[in-house]
């Protein structure tokens, strides 16, 4: 089953000249694209981009501590943010019940509960502590440069809780995840002997979902990653071509940044047709925005380019957003994430024979009606010559949301070469990192506190 | 306990000429917004605009009606979608346990469990069915028109169950929330003598928090609704003001207006420090977007505006987009929530003395971190030029989230005002109906499903 993408609701054949695309412009493309895949295929064989044979690695040992985890533990929480939380978020919420946390262990294949702790809100963590029983549950902390406050801080929090539970059991109940060779998360798991499994140097945070930060906590959770990574691969074949018209990732990158920087579409919103498919374009969101939106061009000039994702839920944002995306500035393009058919059937009975409101729908499946208003929708939106355009999965299955996870990586590592900047690098956090240990009082970063005392405003100033 | 917002960081003085505002600026729209002001006031006393007085209201019978379902019912499910799930979601999420539904009754002070059934994806509700018992379960559909596709379906299909399952009993189990006095649930409520609440005839979707449509499932998970009107009658007294540098609603609505349309900033990120908080940043993305994105002036010339809202939640997605915001194209205004006292404190321990990247994170809570990192983001974002404002909650309680909803409804309304716009219609969602009903086989639609099918593009055109 392949996934496919549909591009001609970007076209002026589709929404007119003003807001569309003409094929020359995108033929224009045709060899910087192909220059920019070369480019990134020599850093692939170098080494310097990891990502692309993540499909190809043996996950023996992932997939047996997985079960042996899965045997032992009722409970999985997982300690990371960023890349280290979105990743494995997206193929539970796809691939999972949608309620998995809720059911009993038999009814979840006897498989763990998993919960993401990725934020630093007391009020969630002691939420979750109060229905935590530790003697059962499995941490799992996550972070490739061992240097991340939010996880750090959870990390210190529950050592220290599981110490004082469990005694000298406590290294039992935690997994860390980390840098193959550096950082603090490796040198505590070789001087602990805590079990611990390897995030690749060569690949960031926002492209690991193929790595056991994604692997393990969905193989923890019964997800096949076989099967995810088998369409990983054959996603990867359909994105070896070098011609932006064969290549589904290439299109795709190619109508998104044209509708950028030709057409003044500034946000690309990824509506998800599918509950469970949600949490995918929040992955995306992370991928799209941390990859794209840079102030520096690769020789070093400032350009302040990047596109701003937007993560939407059909129909629900139907009755949110659809006025606003139908009706306000034509500022946007719209990626519709379409399923073909769902898991489950739910046929909406008859009733109410008297009243046209209701008796027209039924007969029809729920699933039916949701096709329909999406497909109605991508109507209107070209009617009122938006851009649109989407990806088509026949089935929400491991093997379709390897394709997509993959080919949405691919896009993005070529819409960098689009963009002429780094994709892989994120320069722009940093200054907030340092205020925040300035306030924290970190050794070093006094000056950073006294910068922010220096120029607060007058305290009557504009606060009401 | 008051809210107060701060838009210091809006101004020239904090980020500079190019990006900033200056105070004559603001000034040039006091006389527009007094003028905008009455117009609502009149608009007010003749009825025609109904949300403002919903704090002053006898919710006697809700509150009965709430405790009743709380002491017969384990489960609560609310079918609607948009305004009639956003409301009592935004409550429920800043006001009630995170773990709400997964805590014993006991724990949850003996108040059902609350769903929120608000897509038709047949995934979501067949796993809802996996673990309701309908015995003990009590559904509360809402729409205030009657015609709402997705809550009429659901509706059929839960009516059905219930039916099947409890025989004559299956109205026990049921409570709509419809207008006063039209539409087909208020039909059905008549004729089967269903309990049910009203909606104002002058208060639409997005500004019914403060109707039954919010407080019912607000008050049957035990939130003190009584205290959140009252938050929202003093934030009233607040916005009495017709001078925008009184009333923190006009201020904050000139500010973003001005943002908008003279420097460019389309889009306005609502970025909650607080998980809780991240539903009330998700409601006002409907109230914003639904309310300011029109097509048409007060005249009805095409003018196509509209700020776009995004939500978005700290510390997290520092480690998502702070990248974009802080380094891509200088084009959105944050609205930063945030919360000075969380309900828990959490401490971090000592531990890892040796390692400076965990060291400093000890002796130090999981709020204050949360603070510091907020509070280092804003000051980043102004040194960066990018303006921002925030919202400031002493504590997350019904007396400031009572406030908080109330002032960005005030904000939303003046809003249209500037914009020129109608703020309380939605003319655009319209289309799309009319193609679903087509694609549905509606009587007297035909022709819709015609239009569709006569202009697809050929099979194999830009598909890959």
């Amino acid at each position: 089953m392949n996934i496919t993408i549909d591009v001609n609701n970007f076209m002026m054949e589709q929404i007119g000249e003003e807001h569309g695309l003409r094929r020359p412009e995108l033929n224009g493309l045709v060899p910087r694209v192909r220059s920019i895949h070369a480019g990134l295929q020599e850093a692939r064989k170098n080494g310097a981009i990891g990502f692309y044979d993540l499909p190809q690695q043996d996950i023996t040992g992932v997939q047996q501590a997985a079960d042996a985890i899965a045997e032992k533990f009722d409970t999985l929480v997982v300690l990371g943010i960023g890349g280290s939380s979105l990743g494995p978020r997206a193929l539970m919420s796809a691939l999972r019940h949608p309620l998995h946390n809720m059911l009993d262990r038999e009814k979840r294949g006897k498989r763990p509960r998993i919960f993401f702790l990725d934020n630093v809100d007391p009020d969630s963590h002691q939420a979750l502590l109060d229905i935590l029983d530790l003697k059962t549950t499995c941490f799992s902390a996550i972070s490739k440069s061992g240097t991340t406050a939010e996880t750090n801080a959870q990390f210190l929090i529950f050592v220290d809780r599981l110490k004082k539970e469990l005694g000298d059991k406590w290294t039992e109940h935690l997994v860390l995840t980390t840098d193959r060779k550096k950082g603090n998360f490796r040198k505590i798991a070789d001087d602990e002997g805590i079990q611990n499994f390897e995030i690749p140097g060569n690949v960031g945070g926002r492209f690991s979902v193929y790595t056991p930060v994604g692997l393990l906590p969905a193989a923890v959770a019964g997800i096949d990653i076989s099967a995810l990574l088998a369409g990983a691969s054959a996603m990867a074949e359909r994105c070896q071509s070098d011609d932006l018209w064969e290549n589904p990732a290439y299109l795709n990158a190619a109508c998104h940044y044209l509708m950028d920087v030709r057409k003044g579409k500034t946000m690309a919103v990824m509506m998800s047709y599918s509950d469970g498919l949600l949490n995918v374009a929040d992955w995306f969101r992370q991928l799209w925005a941390e990859s794209l939106g840079k102030r520096k061009s690769i020789e070093g000039k400032d350009v302040f380019v990047g596109p701003t994702p937007i993560k939407a839920l059909g129909v629900t944002d139907q009755h949110s957003q659809l006025q606003l995306y139908a009706e306000g500035p034509n500022n946007k393009v719209f990626n519709i994430l379409r399923v073909e058919e769902f898991n489950q059937s739910l046929a909406i009975p008859k009733g109410y024979d008297d009243m046209p409101d209701i008796a027209y729908l039924s007969g029809h499946d729920m699933g039916e009606l949701l096709r329909a208003e999406r497909d109605a929708t991508m109507f209107s939106l070209t009617r009122r010559q938006r851009p649109n355009c989407s990806i088509t999965l026949p089935k929400v299955t491991e093997e379709t949301v390897g394709q997509l996870l993959y080919m949405l990586e691919v896009q993005t590592a070529v819409s960098g070469g689009l963009y002429n900047i780094d994709p892989f690098d994120q320069p722009g956090v940093e200054m907030s990192k340092q205020f925040t240990y300035g306030l924290l009082g970190r050794q070093g970063f006094e000056e950073k506190k006294q910068e922010m005392d220096s120029t607060k405003p007058g305290k009557d100033d504009l606060v009401l």
